[in-house]
Order: structure tokens, then sequence, then C-alpha cells
């Protein structure tokens, strides 16, 4: 295990070391350090040397001068210059909440940025605000439509973080596929086959192999295949490109770019837009009902939903709660990085003269 | 078959016969029609009969004073009055589209409603607006959430609509499970199975009982099992059931009350809130970004999906393709409507002294 803390301000002193200012650098920390206390660690420093990587690229602007290119009371399009999605995405967040602070609601779409990290980080800025947080983004494609032999769209996630009173929030965080392709590369690290409904080979018939997707096979769709709704999931993942992609300006579809971590295919030829895209929303709570009033009804939907009766062995969740177990657990213990992961940051430490934490430190 | 415009013209004299005033009984039977026109048969005239019910259980007020009890100048909500969801959900979008034109964005949280037809009707009222349009509801408990044994969700569906220029509008609309009731339903008469994926029996054990919803079992979210990501569709259509009932102080969860046409479940004791609830949304393109642009964008999306490379014998459709295929073709040669249906129909007849059209008419 690896103290979060110390593993933060690792984070930070790379991030200040490709040149972000220190403030733009613990923000960007405090998104990857709080994906691996979630136990999302394929979106946490297990990314770090990718961003670097895009910066060595010049895909990445260390010190973008973000800024808002339209608008109208409600609704914003900002141009992210390049910047890190971890920086861009929460500075759209606060121009959604301004606007909904104003006139109840306030939706931002975003071009010309970079992966942005876990979507569920930048709802969840809206809470403490009694507002309900929403965060999409577009990503390389690795998803095949439903019927399609071609990958046309990401992973593309949507969170959606909606305030509680006593009970913690609600908070849903999902990739729009069945799985994350961070799952598939476990399952290649581990040579492990994949359960059918995941991946599809390069014909389009159900496989299950784990590494499909690199031998011209695809994602599938949440919903998986036809008869299980995989066209609701590919509807979905289509809604979400076109709010990030096509309403900013930004990439979409098969152009958006890929994480520098995507080694198996390049940056399209042709751009269609800008950089990466993202959507970001915010509705204040009470520009529906009485904010107490709600939060007593989502207690109460809380509790009910959690005490309902569960299969044997399991129990009922509310979205959240996994990374609620994983954090409670993690600020105590520490993070429990992998060998690669920890090879990963010694060269980044050793590249920027930066001590890298100890183990069980 | 039966002519469109007959069976329009019958709807419309029935819900004038609970006492609808013309124009009411005119948009609810342009919903119905509508479903059946696009393919959508579980949700068109098939439920009239169900609206009837609705009203002689008293459920229903013919004349509902629909107003808006709370907002501000990007958010409302309104009290449906117990009125038809048919003719509330449209007046619903078109206030949250009078708020977007004013300040970009509209969103309309609706207490006090019933079951309000296909979302895709009154997400597509944004379009001729240049807008994006939103639609869900909330309904009875017929779903699991991941790994219960209770059903406390509805099929609660999500329609997106897009406009697009020289291409038709994308056009998502799907219930939030792996498959709608109504398919349960069509197995249910035939005395076939489901396909594993679709149901779970009363211990929570996967099941191809086409029956075992009524046997204690429940529909099961998109994406089917906690491996194949039901936990994705689970909390989707738990952000609807928030969104719809909570937000809006209708019922949520395992209170909403169920649609006439669901016998196997009466309207719970205890109350939570008032009626069925739903969200409505309305976004101008224009602010985000200049339309023209958008639609010239929204076209190349359409047309490099459109010609991906698929799996044999099909292709990669666009969302709303496939209800616009059935359009085209019942326009010109009827509605197939089924013997259990036009029974109804003529029962309906019968009881309001109504001409029921004739087959072929």
């Amino acid at each position: 295990m690896y103290s979060a803390e110390k593993v933060r301000k690792f984070t930070e002193k790379v991030f200040v070391a490709i040149g972000c200012t220190l403030k733009d650098a613990r923000l960007a920390a405090d998104v990857l350090i709080n994906a691996d206390l979630n136990g999302v660690d394929s979106h946490g420093v297990a990314r770090l040397a990718g961003y670097v990587r895009l910066y060595d690229h010049g895909r990445l602007n260390p010190v973008p001068q973000i800024k808002i290119i339209h608008e109208t009371p409600s609704t914003a399009t900002i141009d992210g210059d390049r910047g890190l999605g971890l920086v861009v995405a929460p500075y759209a967040m606060k121009v959604a909440m301004k606007k909904a602070k104003k006139v109840g609601s306030g939706w931002v779409s975003v071009q010309n940025s970079n992966h942005f990290g876990i979507a569920g980080y930048h709802a969840s800025l809206a809470l403490a605000e009694d507002m309900i947080g929403w965060a999409m983004t577009n990503a390389a494609p690795l998803v095949v439509p439903t019927f399609s032999r071609e990958k046309l769209l990401g992973t593309n996630p949507i969170a959606i973080g909606i305030p509680a009173g006593e009970q913690p929030a609600f908070l849903a965080d999902f990739a729009t596929t069945a799985v994350a392709y961070g799952k598939m590369e476990i399952l290649q690290r581990k040579g492990l086959k994949a359960p059918i409904g995941w991946v599809q080979d390069a014909e389009g018939a159900p496989t299950d192999n784990a590494n499909a997707v690199k031998e011209g096979g695809g994602l599938l769709p949440l919903g998986g295949d036809r008869e299980h709704g995989s066209h609701k999931g590919y509807g979905l993942g289509a809604a979400v490109d076109i709010l990030s992609g096509v309403l900013s300006g930004a990439n979409f579809g098969p152009w958006v770019p890929p994480f520098a971590t995507a080694g198996f295919h390049g940056v399209a030829e042709e751009q269609v837009g800008k950089g990466t895209g993202h959507f970001l929303g915010a509705m204040r709570i009470d520009g529906f009902r009485d904010k107490l009033e709600f939060k007593a009804h989502m207690d109460k939907w809380i509790e009910r939903f959690r005490s309902a009766p569960a299969v044997d062995g399991e129990q009922v969740q509310i979205p959240g709660d996994q990374e609620r177990r994983f954090k409670a657990e993690r600020l105590i213990h520490g993070l429990p990085l992998n060998e690669k992961v920890v090879e990963s940051l010694q060269e980044l430490g050793e590249r920027f003269k930066i001590k890298v934490p100890k183990k069980g430190a």
C-alpha cells in the first residue's frame, strides 16, 4: 500500500514539472487521487504517465487560456485550449454552476480538451451547492454500434450526482459499454478469457478473446447484443458523443483523438473539430422544489432501495456506495498500486528528479 | 390493416366521450397514433382502453388545470392535475421550450400526471425549433435493481431528440431495461420462452419463464446481470425515477401507481407524492454553437455511422431509423392492429356509441 497523500504530492510535482501552475497541478492531482481512492484504479495515477506523453507529443498545453466562446444565460461553449481535461472540466462545471445559481440550470459543452479522468469527480462538484451535477465526455473509438464491424464510439461515460439529506449522495458514473476497457486490460495481463457479451471480433461475431479490440474487434455497447438491448447502449453512447463533440465543435465519432495510453490507434488524419469534447451540467434543486423536502424524499428513496430483499449473499446498493466503501478503506490503508503503475511513477520520478513514494510509507 | 386516419378519429372521439376537450382529445390521439405509426404497437391505441379504465377508476381528470407551481428562468415544476400524461407532457415540453427560447435551456419536472405514451413524441417536439429535446418518465415497479429480489423501478424510458440538417433527426427512445414489458407480453400470448438476460425469478435467479414478472420475479435493467453492467441500467433507471418523481414531488420507486393495464399490482396504499412523474427538457442548439455548423456536423456524423461496414446481412442504423421505416410503410398500408386490440376498440365503440373503423377501410 502507498500513502494517498504522498502519491498526491508526487503527482502534483509531476504536473508542475511539465509546466502546469501549482493551482492546476493540485486540481489535476486531486482528480487522479480521487479515482484511486474510489477504487477506479484504471483512471488514477496509472494514467499519469499518459498525460505526460500527451505533453511530450505536443497535444497538451500546460498553461491553457480556457475561455467561453459562446453563451446564453443557461448555456455556454468553452474552448479548453488543449489543456488537461482534469482542469478544463472543473472549470466548465463551475461555469455551469454559476449559471445555475442565476437562472436555475447551466449546461456547458467543451471543445479542444483532453481526457478528463473520472466523470463522477466533475458531476460531484455540484453536490455541495445543492445542485444535481451531470458530466459526460467522448473518447477515442473502441466501441462498435449495434451491427457495426467498425469502432466508431468511445466508452463515453455519463455521471449524474444527486444530493440527499442524511444519506450520502446518489452518484452514478459509468461507461456506456458492457464493461470499461480497463477490465479487458486486466484480463489481457492475466491471460484470461472475456465473458461473452463484452466484445466482438473483427467479423462482428461474439468472442471471448480478451485481445479482440486490438485485433480488429470492438467493445460492445451496454446491453451487449441486439436481443439484450445493445441499440440502447449505442444510442446513449451516441448521444454523449453528440452533446460532447458535435455540440461543442470538438471531434466526434471515429475522429476523437486517443488518450496517449491507447497505443493501438493514432490520431485520425482528418480532424472534424478541436480535441476531445465534454458536456457538463448543473441544476439547482430549489429550481424545482423546496430543498429540504427534496432531501427528505431522497433519503426515503435511498433507505427504501437499500433495505430491499436481496439475492442470497448480496445487497442492493445505491450508486456511489462502492466508491465510498473503497474510499473509507483506502484513506486508512493506502492505495494498492500495481507493479506496472509503480514502475511508471519511478520513470517519471527519475526523469523529473522527484522522489517517488515508497511502499508502506 | 386499418386506416391510421380512421383509427385516429375514433380515438379522438373516445377521449371526447370521457370528457376531454376536443383540443386535448386531438393531442392525446396524436400521441397514440404516432406510436402505432412508428411501430411501437404496445404504446398506441392498444392502450386506449387502459386510459379509459384510469378514468373509470377516478384516477384521471379529463379537464385538468395544468399549472406551474415553482419556477426559475430555466426550470419549472408542473402539477398535471391528474390529467392524461399524453396532454400534460406536451404542455410541460412547451414550457421547457419557451424557457429555452429565452435563456438557452428549459427543464421541467412534472408531478400528478399519468402514463404519457411514447417518450419520443415529447422529445421530438423540440426538433422543429432547432432544439435538443429530452423526455423521461417514471412508471410502476416492474424492474429489479441489481441484486434486488423486489421490483422497485419502472421501465423508466429516456428519449433524446437531436436535429440534423439534410439528414433526418437523431431520436433515441428506449426503456432502461433489457427489454420493454410489451415484449414479455408477446411471448406470453404465444406461449414462448424468454431469452436469458431479460427477467429473473422470485429468488433472483436467471430464468426463461416469460411469466416470471407476474410470479414474483422482475424485469432486468439494461445490461442484464452485474457482469454485463446491469448496475449501469439500474443507475440510469434510478436517475430517471429521481428526476421525474423525487424532483417533482410525484411518487417514486415502488410507490409509482400502475398504468391501468398492468393488472398484477394495484396502487400502493402509501403514496409518497402525487401521481406519476415526468422530466422534460429543451436546449437551443444556438445556445452552444452556430445552428448551420452544428447541422452540417450532425449530417456528417449520421452519414459516417450509416456507412460503416456492418455484420453480414445487417446495417448500422441511426436512432430513429426503425421508427421512420415503420411510419413510411404504415402511412401507406395502414396499422396492423391485432385481434385483442380490435376487440378492445369494439367494446369502447359499443360503450360510447362510436363507429369502429373496419379492416381494410
